[in-house]
């Protein structure tokens, strides 16, 4: 650092000098106010384009001064929210309750709006998030920018205007080449690799928003098997052999991944695997069990800290069943994968020991993994009873696997209630 | 009516018995409820097909009392809401703000994005809306759904997910037939009709909605001439000799329809003017001049009411003249084809004097019409001078004969300030 | 005439001098010559481009002077032919098959494969063929160079190019509006006409080329029915209900129409009506009876000739009924489109009485039609009946009509045997 | 091999019994009679679709004896030709010159057009192909099959119905797969190689066929550089930086490649060169020189056997100079790429010295390549002077090393004239 750069940072720090970083965020957000204005809406798209082109040439820092005048000068007006308030609190008419909301509705969710008007304004607008997201973890005031623009987000990526893909091996290399890079699960090692994972006893599905056509949101990996699998190393194996999939009697769904870091916290996989379940089932009539094989991320970490001991299987299968049925947080299972499964209806089906060798399967949770069973006919009333009673269904075995651990550990379990038999 | 008919009414009328179509109103409005619980949340988008399927068999009458219910029983609590304000008042906080936003937003807003996940749910949604628009006129009180509903739908139909189409003669006959059915402005015949308005020498451009793929929303028709059109006749003539598109002047805009009354308030016309004008641009650089041939919808009213008298051409063109840009409405000119491309940023460039012969073209503004000239590079200040100050911007000729107009009316204009020339 | 141009005429007629349309024929035949060898084939495209330029600038005149060249000087040179026959007498080797083969392929032949090359080189020789029949009604020596575009032609549009499409109202108005055009049998009256016959309880299929994406080959045009029909006006009315296609029994062909002049004589009715049969059966197995509903164009002109007389039913239908089954002309059914059913294998089923009241129903055959039923398994064995034993296919109630048409008839049947009962 | 094997060969060797192959390929053949008869005709595409999958299930040897008694049996009548031909000799009439016609066409040739009618047909023939070429190695008499099969596939694979498509990125995994197997003359390394390969200043095109939509019949690699290129590596480096195609000023073919062995001698590069010479051209005006950056195959084998010494740069620059423009043989140029370029127009512009120091470089051509000029304007000029006067265009430079070429070799020269400056 030379000295004239010593001297910058100082004066910057002291507040003395606008950095340029600053002074171009400054210049944006003049832009945004105007764009959020009578004048953006007269332009056509001419000020969201600019507003776009000018946040793409902001640097790191220019951003994260941008998102700080978002959270302090876009926010509403105290004293207007008040007043409404107030009126409201006279009258309680319909239209001072919309007066109030207006009031209460901060300026920057215009001016994403407006943005997003811009060609690409919505991948513009995803990426504007992932940096936000990531300047929050220093400035945890930029919570309220951020719960605006997932406000809008998650509007916007409504279910009824995501599209249902089938990927395969005529899909373009350029969308191939994402599920490479964005596969969070079982890693995939190239398109040779991808080329098994889309043979016709396998299936892959993803949703796309149509503002986004080249970029998948999530997708799901399936394989087509003749039972619930036990093992994942057969079903990503290269050279195994390619099966018949009117014959197949179970659809595996073995990995699940969202791919836009832009888009964390609203919620797809849901969607996509009961869609998923039911299309293939119209397909498919021969598909009788609709199930995934899934990792247990949280148990090794669990088990070390809560029930440290004696690694035998017996042992350990006892302690994941008790973790993922019994053990909750916050009023849902503790484990993140099972939180999802059982939050979708899911029914926790079986242990499976020595499912997933690699050092990943074994560091997560001692090799173990578990099936999830999607029964259509049934999701609804689960999730009513993990959701309403706090009860986790799961089958006998497991059950009894987790009466085992029950015994086995030294405190009471943290489940508000038993889970009961699927 | 038979007697039991008759006695049916009567108790229904007296609220001694609820009808069949409140209880299925009801039956729904419950659905609802569950919909935008965490139970809609788990369901997939089996609730939201249920419901929009309920929705789909309610009669008239079933309709309008769910409407009652969305705007009874779906709004926000007050006391919560008061409570939230009172909190926010203490604290001013971030998170106190969210949640007064959460407080004051009405459950149906929920309500409608989650039946927004259904197949088809956001032709339901629109055509929801037309229902509530016209269940309105007898209950103003509905006006708070509808607000909610246009909150979700201005931020779904947002101008990034529209999707601009070129119409012609390759496009399905089922979108076709619906461009003859809904235009607005200049009828359309049947297919012979619309077929000469899609040769090479005219265009057609509509925006579409990825979640309604078959449905424009606005279309605009233009012409490529070789001057500024002083008459609409011989632009939509069956048997004009058809041009050739790289010699042609000007591009005429010479009709704009919106097609959703789903959509009412919901304005495209702006983005597809502006988009339009410059995508031919780029196609067609010999054009040189982008503008309208326009009708004065409200003249003949306004000068039979204001400045009835001797029908001369001189002083129809001088009263045209003032009227368009000297008589204001609430902040805006009075024409509500003026007040659209004023607020677009247009220039009023002439008046046409015999331009339209139509009964329709006579009955409006005695046959006139109007060219509104849109160059780009004028639109944003022309659209400042007319929001800001209040100017409207014309060609030296049209101020001309607005003066003529100013020394027959009696009274003063209504406009803050002169127009500037253009 | 002036003067000027009788004294032109007659020294063209002379053959003094060349006429203009003689020196552009003579021009573009030059060129032709240059595109057929070893140049044409360095060229690129680029000769060949210049060719079809040209031939589209040709008049009338100029056209019937180049087919005059083309079947004059570009035919294979005699001796040429006769020295590699005489080769091939002497050695028998097919090398020397080859060569005469060869020597015996007019030049014309790879002219033509070589104007093919040139963009819209396969619509440009459609339009040349057209032009071709035309011009060989007044001069027979033209049979030979057509006799090598039909070559050319039947090997192009082999059925292995050919793409079966569905044309329904989402198909593009540029297509729909060539279907009203070249409707052959039962005409439609505009896109509202055409629209009813679009509808789920109709179907239109055609065939299309890779070379010409928007010109249908022929198309059918089919009515899913409750019973085999009887007449013909339910099916074509514009206000008929529209029924439901998963409860119909029978799929009624009512409408063929080969669209191409310039694929006169290359028959495509066999494969359509077979590939559609067997499509419509896969979707609907619902469908038990595939059958058309069919004219007897030859019926009345062929009665008034050979059995004049009472126009009572009894006697129209068994004279018709002899007419269809026994009445032969080259070896095959002498109605013509009795010939195109009994040669693809259809089965006589049915005749109709008063089943076309419109004028040309009345004129053609006393307002009769037909029913062929194609049973697919059986065509194959109807047709070999049909072919190898002269046996027309048919019911028993026809057999037995045609019987008393015997006796009626005053001389013996043309056709070498009996029907056979299907 | 068992005895009871032994004793079969013998047998069959002996032609006492027909092997289970020979029985297969009659049991065929019968069939292909009946489809190349009015049976075929009328049976839709039903008795094809048979034909192929019989042909399907033929294994090598069945389909050896197959293509045995397609060249014996399937034959025309060799008295029937002569009669044809006495016949014509005769009158010499156009009639009876198509009736030579027929007589002299194999039936095979209909065989072929019939089994292209089943669907997958035209694939199978090309299919078919491959094992002919391969079974004529051994068996000369097949020729005559292969001449039929040619005589047909030169007829489809017209370029008229060719569809030029650029391959990117965004190509179906699918197609890339192809491309990847196979480029013939620099090696693709699987995906990431191809993804460089086709950034945006690289090009890649490709003909297709209606009939084989997922596979390319020939792909061109174009490289958009800044001068006339002297080595390959830099533009087939994976890590090299991607240029701005705008600005290139040479378009650059670096690679050529038939896809398809069934189609062995009908050749499309010509007119792909041209085509995409001609379409780049107008969509980058910047690009001012369309050259190719060729490998000289031939050129090390030619010097080894015929002027084997010193390998210095400067004799083998002559030596390589003198081969390329001189050594002729069946009056066309020796060396097959140079060949290929000369015989469509291109100038054979520069040699280089080290331009590819890849083993199968140093191999070919001591790693000399050379660049080959397509002047579009120049292109029938010089092909004129290749084919007419023997005459191979090359720059000053070229010819001068010829010259020294000349002084070195001990012979003279194969080429009948000296070549001309381009």
């Amino acid at each position: 650092m030379t000295a004239m750069d010593l001297f910058g940072r100082l004066l910057a720090s002291t507040g003395m000098v606008r950095s340029s970083a600053q002074r171009s965020a400054e210049r944006l957000a003049t832009l945004l106010r105007s764009l959020a204005s009578q004048r953006g809406e007269a332009s056509g798209a001419v000020l969201a384009r600019r507003a776009v082109g000018l946040y793409g040439r902001l640097d790191a820092e220019g951003r994260r001064r941008l998102f700080e005048i978002l959270a302090r000068d876009f926010s509403p007006d105290r004293q207007s929210v008040l007043d409404a308030a107030a009126a409201y609190a006279r009258d309680g008419s319909p239209a001072s309750l919309v007066h109030l909301q207006h009031a209460a509705e901060p300026l920057r969710q215009e001016v994403f709006r407006r943005m997003n008007m811009a060609p690409g304004g919505t991948a513009t607008l995803l990426g504007l998030r992932v940096e936000l997201l990531e300047a929050m973890k220093g400035d945890p005031a930029l919570a309220s920018v951020d719960h605006d623009l997932v406000h809008l987000l998650s509007s916007w990526f409504n279910r009824g205007f995501l599209e249902l893909r089938r990927i395969d091996w005529n899909t373009p290399a350029a969308i191939l080449e994402k599920l490479i890079a964005y596969e969070a699960v079982h890693e995939i090692r190239g398109f040779p690799d991808l080329k098994r994972r889309l043979q016709r006893d396998r299936r892959c599905f993803a949703f796309f928003h149509p503002a986004l056509p080249d970029e998948p949101l999530i997708f799901v990996e399936v394989a087509l098997v003749d039972e619930l699998p036990s093992q994942i190393a057969p079903i990503i194996a290269l050279d195994s052999e390619v099966a018949e999939p009117r014959r197949a009697y179970c659809a595996a769904f073995y990995s699940i991944t969202s791919c836009q870091p832009g888009l964390r916290g609203i919620s797809f996989g849901n969607f996509l695997i009961k869609q998923v379940a039911s299309d293939m089932q119209a397909e498919l009539p021969n598909l009788k069990l609709f199930a995934t094989l899934s990792p247990i991320p949280g148990l090794r970490n669990w088990i070390e800290k809560n029930a440290p001991g004696e690694e035998s299987r017996e042992r350990l299968e006892a302690l994941a069943a008790w973790y993922l049925t019994r053990e909750w947080e916050n009023g849902q299972a503790r484990d993140s994968v099972a939180r999802f499964h059982f939050g979708n209806g899911a029914r926790l089906e079986r242990l499976n020991w020595q499912a997933d060798a690699s050092p990943k399967g074994l560091a997560q949770s001692f090799g173990m993994m578990v099936n999830y069973v999607y029964d259509l006919r049934m999701v609804e009333r689960n999730h009513e009873e993990y959701v309403n009673r706090r009860h986790v269904v799961c089958s006998g075995a497991v059950e009894k696997l987790a009466r085992a651990g029950e015994a086995i550990l030294p405190r009471k379990p943290t489940a508000p209630s038993a889970p009961v038999p699927g």
